[in-house]
């Protein structure tokens, strides 16, 4: 991705200051959006499930640690955290090594204070969502997926905050009495409804 | 709404090659902000309040009506449901043909992956707001509000995303023991405080 | 911060009219991005916590200020809440002047409908931030921080939103085996983990 830095546009200003007015009132413009915006996309493994939140506090780790492997006997996860201050480092743990660096690659690549990443395989996001939004340090998630996933970051001159994320793709239309059926019936195929 | 696509950066870009350095600078800063923003201004019917929230997984459309139906027996309320994988559909269900109608032409024009829309009745937002945040396929609620509201959609070359939301206007001072004194005496008279 | 109005716009794109064609296309571009987005950097004041965010209908402030003074004798706070209809004015309450104060600021200068903040003292977000997710007029929540914190408002024709923070800085790189005895002993230290 291309990026342009302020001080490129520092620089810009100067040399346009001998162009005539209309010009400077863009080179003002983009000098007000100091907020550059980010694209992050994250790959997700075949079967796995991506959730992307925000908490505060290094004891998030061991907190979603123990919420996640008290789920269920079966779940394989990794998790990673972005310490904000202090060290600065990137917080791991999890019980699959694959999930945990597919975590903590998520992590450099967001970079954003205190925003958390959970890789989830032999278990989905319904069967953690709840317990993940009841740790006391979790401010909010921002998805829970298998769908291509972009996460949008707003970069300043402090640091990086993730603004929204793009989960998949937009609809197509309208569901149809067929698909009303074939849904209902999809939900009782898996058993997820009576 | 003006738009400008990615192709049309593309061709200005060859277009301005022979233009001089300082423009170039721009227009490389304006590729960099390929996610554009969109404003989604809702429609609240009179006596109706919107919900607007982001879950994963297509039982969505039933968890959600299941917790709305059950949560008095007075409301009345339409859903809508962005599909992000699959059939992309959008996704519905209620009990009040308008409220649904409401609900879909919503989703149809936030358009973003995973993102449901509730219009309600005969009910309020601090009726439902608990339980619809609890639904364990539930990510986050954006708004919760009868309020004029404008839904703020990042779009990028996969799909689109909320970012946020404009909920009614910006305050225009602070509240004096006068108005304290009104606040408190009305939240009485609703039978909301004692 | 500089800014540059719509009308501003509107005034350039006639100047522009005869200007050549590939500058038009610029200006269009810009009037699509008729969102402005404002950094708002919180002051955080020593031994103190800031929580930002977002809930519907005035009764937040008594039920936030509710929920806090009993969850800890010791807690000291602030709540700061703007009213997005009506009076349209930015409520208050707390068991601490400078707290009230404090958050009254940051409500002023986020000024964006339905925005909350609260400031806490004798007290941390993992006290408290459970109980505020269960507020039941709560939307969400955007940060729980006692780290440098800004918060990124959107500015549209009818008012302001918030789409996210930086809350402290970006990861410098991922904990080694030794940071990790030391996260690992800290929280034993403080008495949070046995």
């Amino acid at each position: 991705m291309l990026t342009c830095t302020d001080e490129d546009l520092g620089v810009q200003l100067k040399h346009d200051e001998v162009v005539l007015d209309g010009f400077l009132i863009f080179f003002l413009l983009i000098l007000t959006m100091s907020v550059k915006i980010d694209v992050v996309r994250l790959e997700i493994p075949e079967n796995t499930n991506v959730i992307v939140g925000q908490s505060h506090f290094i004891k998030t780790v061991e907190d979603l640690y123990e919420t996640l492997v008290s789920s269920s006997p079966s779940i394989k996860f990794g998790i990673g955290f972005c310490e904000a201050s202090g060290k600065r480092l990137i917080r791991k743990d999890g019980n699959d090594e694959k999930l945990i660096t597919s975590a903590v690659d998520a992590c450099k690549r967001i970079a954003a204070g205190h925003v958390f990443v959970i890789y989830i395989s032999n278990s989905f996001p319904i069967n953690v969502l709840n317990r993940i939004k009841s740790v006391e340090e979790v401010v909010r998630v921002f998805a829970a997926t298998a769908n291509p996933l972009q996460v949008l970051v707003a970069e300043t001159d402090q640091g990086r905050g993730v603004i929204g994320v793009v989960d998949g793709m937009t609809p197509l239309g309208v569901e149809t009495e067929e698909d009303v059926k074939e849904r209902y019936s999809i939900l009782r195929k898996f058993g997820y409804k009576k």
